[in-house]
């Protein structure tokens, strides 16, 4: 036993005890005639004493040699501070030290372990197991933990089995972005690590294990957007026998669940809208509820003057910002300037003012009168003081930009609080999306994701507005979960391969045993993942999903810690029975 | 909602309720008059009942067409039986039937879908999603969700954080048996998976993460044994600021509370015993003490006469085996050849019956009178009807010849009963062991093993003998877990890689990043490792792994379901920097 109590624990009533700690020194105050030091574990921080009256001389000059991070184990009398302090839990004590032993020295370490650190990202990245000493991230990994015991609890409860499926599987024709792995013994064959365990949970279902779910490592080899990680994590779920109001019905339970549990935060019934209706209020289909600024769309109030950019868009549309009307001229040409960045794509954008006298001043007002201007505040129910931006063109571009600067200006207006939490479910999702390259149809979700049944007869007139029965659960402006209820009959999932554009052998070829697995019987049945990470991150109020893995990948996919990936040696090479392609450019 | 009730939960007390259910038709039994039907689910099996006089014409006759497997919804009346029975829960009812809708037709499946069934190991893997409908199968992959839930409750409890360690690695030279991943953003570079996540878990201790756990799957590319996988899951523990004796107790705490939470088996204080008894009382690292037949070592008693085969021996030793002096000679002869054949390896074995009478009988009455076989049987602890057996020869050799045969006569005499659960811990295990082939020391357990601290000294002298803090938790015969206390001492570990014949460049060189961790304040630390497939299988009674995993492989490493690995096109092994190395025997 190194301890008797952690670093964490000792209160005004531990008064007189002996105890025995250990931790890392988190500083050392020299007073000459006493020193204090710090020392630090998982659970707090607890104040030594050494002091020329009451320790030995000895111990009072070892204590002076201690250096930061040192790795110490003390024994002493718990005794009663003179200067108490609320900023650490333990502060109403100090520790009168009788024995010190060093278990471990420590160079002086790259970045302080403190809450503000000096340590830059790619220092922090390098040194993780020091930045994980610091409780901004020690406490995002005890977080993960709770959620996932919380997940796990709530699910097990319901008769979901977590059920282990398999990381070495086959790469698919369409798996251009699968992780590969070669086998030693089945020599020029390789492994696929999965994107997700969809194949095995949909077996699953046909195996009649009915509620499954699994918290499970997926992985993708692709060009890593800021933040996203080759490899991560999914609350992976799928139920049979339901349809999609069950589904719904679980995991806003869940989702509830989770928000009570670890945040404290009761939450009633989630609204749900469609897509259609997400990208006409929000131009999003995963829009932030916690603020207003809803979509105002004003075609018909916008579109009967002289001013052509209006007349000739297919979409006119805009939102009231909040107090925006005192934004001096400078302001809204910036705001202008932003929506005209190439990562918006806006070519411009028009104003009005609602002045707080009731009156409109508007950057077109060469074209609309006041009484016009009235129309587009009722539209987009803007009140006196408030700024309204409108932006116009292709219908689904310019929702998008409207889209950025809405959540561009909320977060600008402190709207977007991370402790509040907005949940909504998207329903209603097409089951289709054209692709401009290839000229055809592609299943939006996936190819076994089930059409609206009423809407199936659709599918040979106006396939584009076949509704799919898909969802998605958005928290804050962000996706945390998706799924969809399965095709489990033969012949609605032969026509859809054949809408998708596949031969029936190229259906076999890809899709191949899952079709087989599905002759035996295969019930109705339907799923949903969560990324983990993300959800992880959003309920612990920051939307860096970095900051919630124990040992994350920079965006170049490499673990700066351990410096991987790395060469492999030819011996092992050789075993696996491949070699490195001579690069075009060492050719040459 | 495709149901109101599952199939396993309606009672006589449900008699009169109008129920909806949905599951696989088990079986039709067609009387003409009527029809029984007998549905299952996850939950159970109920049965259905369509008559000539009770249900309409149509539904009687649509009831005659279902087959085996076709997944159906029906809608009904809950009736008592007229013939109840105790072989289903729901024995005492059935359900008239009002409705029936097919949900899905099934093909006539390969094997029979019943607990004992006609499909061979190899179709039941090829449709493994059918074997999970099978009763003992679904059993037990439920049983593993619960073990799994019942070891994150009780480590969850006990203060311990899951952190999920990465998937893509680094390999590392010793790394033989590594799974490579190429990379295809990092050209010619290769993540590894981890065979066990040791380093993380030590380095999240000198993160201060303190009480670690993790239930993570582990890769090791190796020939497969009969029952090794080569992705399998490892409950992974690590601890700071403990001893060994903090390890055993918490985790003897974790194997107690298993056994009693998901087998109802209370047990006392587990023994522990050390490496050198284990082997001198049982010839085997990993004992069974479900039951006795412990060795009796003979040299004193049986080298001081003319038996030569004896007197040349490094090691005489027997086990009595109970009642066995009632073996006829031919069953004798039996034995004598299983210890002869080549898995086993004895030369020979010499018996001595201990007749009822108090004589003794035995094959080397030539050169031993009776008083010499009473001192065999004090020393082997044989009692009147018992049949001692005896091996020789060299100590290592001879010692895992009788422990072979003792586990096969215990198997033959019915004393290995799975529901019986005896588990010890095996302490002491030596720090390092002689490799014949490169003639000198290897670690046994890894190079970060500490040495038994009063131990270092012998290290200079007579390093074969220098015993580890290292240990094993063993249940039933089978190692479950095992682990060590780390050396967290920079001078220590120097001095352990150069007894391991390391230079410190060669050290840097495989274990630089952790040596770099540890120079910034490593804690005293240690942890332990659970085979969780073998734990939940012995749990469940059985020895086979395969049967408590979803989605296994066969011995060639190979999932015959989805047919993985297998080969992948030229365009991806490209864009992967990587192309097959033309085997030899191609080229020729």
């Amino acid at each position: 036993m190194y301890r008797s109590h952690n670093c964490g624990e000792l209160r005004i009533e531990d008064v007189n005890k002996e105890v025995t700690l250990a931790g890392w020194v988190q500083r050392v105050k020299d007073r000459g005639v006493l020193t204090w030091v710090v020392i630090r574990d998982r659970y707090g921080i607890t104040q030594l004493l050494f002091d020329e009256e009451r320790s030995p001389k000895e111990l009072l000059e070892q204590s002076k040699t201690l250096g930061r991070e040192f790795v110490v184990q003390v024994k002493g009398t718990v005794i009663e501070r003179e200067s108490k302090t609320k900023n650490m839990e333990t502060g109403d004590i100090e520790i009168l030290v009788s024995e010190l032993r060093v278990l471990n020295e420590a160079q002086t370490p790259p970045f302080t372990i403190e809450d503000e650190t000096d340590g830059g990202e790619e220092l922090r990245m390098q040194y993780r197991y020091l930045d994980i000493r610091r409780n901004p991230v020690k406490n995002n990994l005890m977080f993960r933990h709770s959620v996932a015991m919380e997940v796990r609890k709530y699910l097990s409860e319901k008769e979901f089995i977590e059920v282990e499926t398999p990381y070495l599987i086959k790469s698919t024709p369409e798996g251009a972005r699968d992780f590969v792995v070669p086998s030693r013994m089945n020599e020029g064959q390789f492994y696929a690590l999965p994107q997700s365990p969809q194949t095995f949970k949909q077996l699953l279902m046909v195996g009649g294990m009915d509620k499954y779910f699994q918290i499970v490592k997926c992985f993708r080899d692709e060009d890593l957007r800021a933040d996203r990680q080759p490899e991560f994590t999914q609350i992976d779920c799928e139920m049979a026998f339901v349809d999609q109001e069950d589904i719904l019905n679980v995991f806003e339970g869940l989702t509830r669940h989770l928000l009570k549990e670890v945040k404290g935060v009761e939450i009633d019934a989630f609204p749900r809208i469609t897509f259609d209706e997400a990208m006409k209020r929000y131009g999003n289909d995963k829009p932030d509820i916690r603020f207003g600024m809803e979509f105002g769309e004003l075609n018909a109030v916008a579109q009967h003057k002289d001013f052509n950019v209006f007349n000739s868009a297919e979409l006119v549309v805009g939102i009231a910002v909040p107090g925006g009307a005192s934004y001096t001229r400078k302001e809204i040409d910036k705001l202008i300037d932003w929506v005209k960045r190439p990562q918006v794509g806006a070519l411009g954008m028009v104003y009005v003012k609602c002045n707080e006298d009731g009156s409109y001043k508007s950057s077109v007002d060469k074209f609309y009168d006041q009484e016009d201007l009235a129309k587009w505040v009722e539209v987009t129910g803007a009140k006196a003081g408030d700024l309204i931006c409108v932006l116009s063109g292709e219908t689904n571009k310019v929702r998008a930009q409207l889209s950025a600067l809405r959540m561009e200006l909320a977060e600008r207006l402190g709207l977007r609080n991370p402790e509040e939490f907005a949940p909504l479910w998207v329903v209603d999702f097409p089951l289709l999306e054209w692709d401009e390259d290839t000229e055809r149809y592609h299943a939006m979700h996936h190819p076994f994701t089930s059409p609206k049944p009423e809407q199936i007869p659709l599918l040979a007139t106006d396939p584009g507005n076949v509704k799919a029965n898909a969802y998605d659960l958005v928290l804050n402006g962000n996706e945390i979960g998706g799924g969809s209820i399965r095709i489990h009959d033969k012949k609605i999932q032969a026509m859809m391969f054949d809408y998708l554009g596949f031969t029936p052998e190229e259906a076999k070829a890809q899709f191949g045993f899952l079709m087989d697995a599905f002759q035996y019987g295969a019930p109705p049945h339907g799923g949903i993942a969560f990324g983990f990470d993300r959800l992880v991150a959003i309920l612990g109020g920051q939307e860096t999903i970095r900051d919630f893995i124990a040992f994350p990948k920079n965006n170049s996919g490499r673990d700066v810690m351990i410096d991987a990936p790395a060469n492999i040696d030819e011996m092992q090479l050789k075993e696996l029975n491949i070699e490195l392609l001579v690069s075009e450019s060492a050719e040459s």
